[in-house]
């Protein structure tokens, strides 16, 4: 059966990446496993108050219902009504230290069934970057990852195409702003069969360990104090208003009844919101805004 | 024409309402006047980091265009592609002190055209209050001003119905928790006539002040330390999820091209997230839960 397979390299992908952070951090991640009462349930991976992570998480989900909710067919309306199986590993990791960046990973797979019909399945997935103040190296060395982990399933093509969804998907319309230098993101992948579709999902799941963990092992101890410190909780507002306003994941979570808590470890710990700031120009904060907060090619 | 007498009518509540709030904190709001590329445009009133407000605004707009944005047309489908014009006054107030409560207040009037038919009008509005640690005296008189703008324009009966609304609107249903006491709420109101229906969007408006500057004159002084002031960011949280997620106001602005920083002056100024966290039972935090986060006659 193909969703056992799925399962089980999900399950050991979280395990993998939570006991890689859990030795960089040098702090065990707390686990809570649930049940979802209208079926399924997950097991949630979480951090707070960590000597270098401020927050995140790296949660695993099975669910399953009755009625696919609306956030999962709204470009597929003749899925409306089917039955669905949706599993996925969902990371986001908010480090205390404004120099290391923000990092988002997700990968999932959906099937919607109907009776008498035939079962429509396809991945999703992605990973993306959204620093405060970046380093030219540090980018290129996630996109690179990111890259490399996409070729060998349709070679620069696939991979721009995925690069590009990534730049567009994690944009903030309200705001006329990118949430971040981007990465990879795609969804509704069915294209060349189930071994190939499966094997680009576990690529980019594994790719996330090296696309990552240099960068912060990079930046663990560059100083930083209260003017980094407030600009980071400020760029915090952004990712909050990407994540409630226009992510899939997260309404799709929230409105097929998933579980709040383990949805919501996306959320910093501490944000502020601050009315029509503005960079003064030629500060590293404008340069965030000028030469990273815009779609690059970065490889 | 109508829409004039309206707008005169919130310019005015505007002015009002800001000039009294400025006197109560005694620092001055800043005032921006915008206008929106795709017609209209608006007056922000903006304090942060005032002596007893730590954020919030008391915004005036009024915006036109050709097609009705989907959150204004969710009930209304029959309009969808409509022109509009929308108008009103919304404010949100977040002060230093946790022992003083958050409030909300919001009146609008909608109009939507189209060539040959007959234009369709209505006004909402309501306003709510959002304690973190609340005072029953506090909450009663809340409700009970609501209540007296109210009587005048149908009695009992429409303010339980306004009430009502109030608390189910206001509602986190992920969190199966309302966003606080409640007050009012009315949308989609044109029965009765035009006068019927401005006078109590006029009545709710006016009684704005007299709901909330007794409260926060008894409790200014009120002393706090760490623990209330961390319930008061964690508690934040919820407003940011609910208008986020929720709100029909915010998203009616983000999705019609309105002023992201003006509809934004809702966010609170610093927010916490943690993880899973409940109050000690028999503490001030678990009474907010038990005592007041239900739905209840106040008055």
């Amino acid at each position: 059966m193909t969703s056992a397979a799925v399962k089980t390299y999900l399950l050991g992908l979280q395990n993998r990446i939570v006991a890689a952070l859990e030795a960089f951090d040098g702090t065990p991640f707390r686990r809570d496993e649930w049940e979802r009462p209208a079926g399924g349930g997950g097991i949630t991976r979480l951090i707070e108050g960590g000597a270098f992570f401020e927050r995140g998480g790296c949660n695993f989900s099975h669910v399953m219902g009755d009625g696919m909710p609306a956030s999962a067919t709204a470009h597929r309306p003749e899925l409306a009504g089917r039955a669905f199986e949706a599993m996925g590993v969902s990371l986001v990791l908010h480090p205390h230290n404004p120099h290391c960046p923000t990092v988002h990973l997700n990968v999932r797979f959906f099937q919607a069934t109907a009776p008498g019909k035939e079962a429509v399945w396809w991945f999703g997935g992605g990973m993306d970057l959204t620093p405060y103040y970046p380093v030219e190296e540090d980018v290129r060395h996630f996109h690179a990852t990111c890259r490399a982990a996409v070729l060998p399933f349709g070679g620069d093509d696939e991979y721009r195409r995925i690069k590009a969804w990534c730049d567009r998907y994690f944009f903030l319309k309200h705001r006329n702003e990118p949430r971040g230098v981007g990465g990879l993101f795609f969804d509704d992948l069915n294209d060349g069969g189930f071994e190939r579709c499966f094997g680009l999902t576990r690529s980019v799941g594994d790719a996330f360990l090296p696309a990552y963990l240099p960068i912060v092992e990079r930046r663990r101890d560059v100083r930083y104090g209260e003017r980094e410190r407030d600009f980071q909780t400020y760029r915090r507002g952004r990712y909050v208003e990407f994540n409630l306003v226009f992510d899939r994941g997260t309404l799709f979570g929230l409105q097929s009844g998933g579980r709040t808590e383990s949805i919501l470890m996306s959320m910093p710990p501490v944000v502020t919101w601050r009315y029509d700031w503005h960079p003064d120009p030629g500060t590293a904060e404008a340069r965030l805004y000028e030469e990273y907060l815009v779609a690059k090619d970065w490889v």
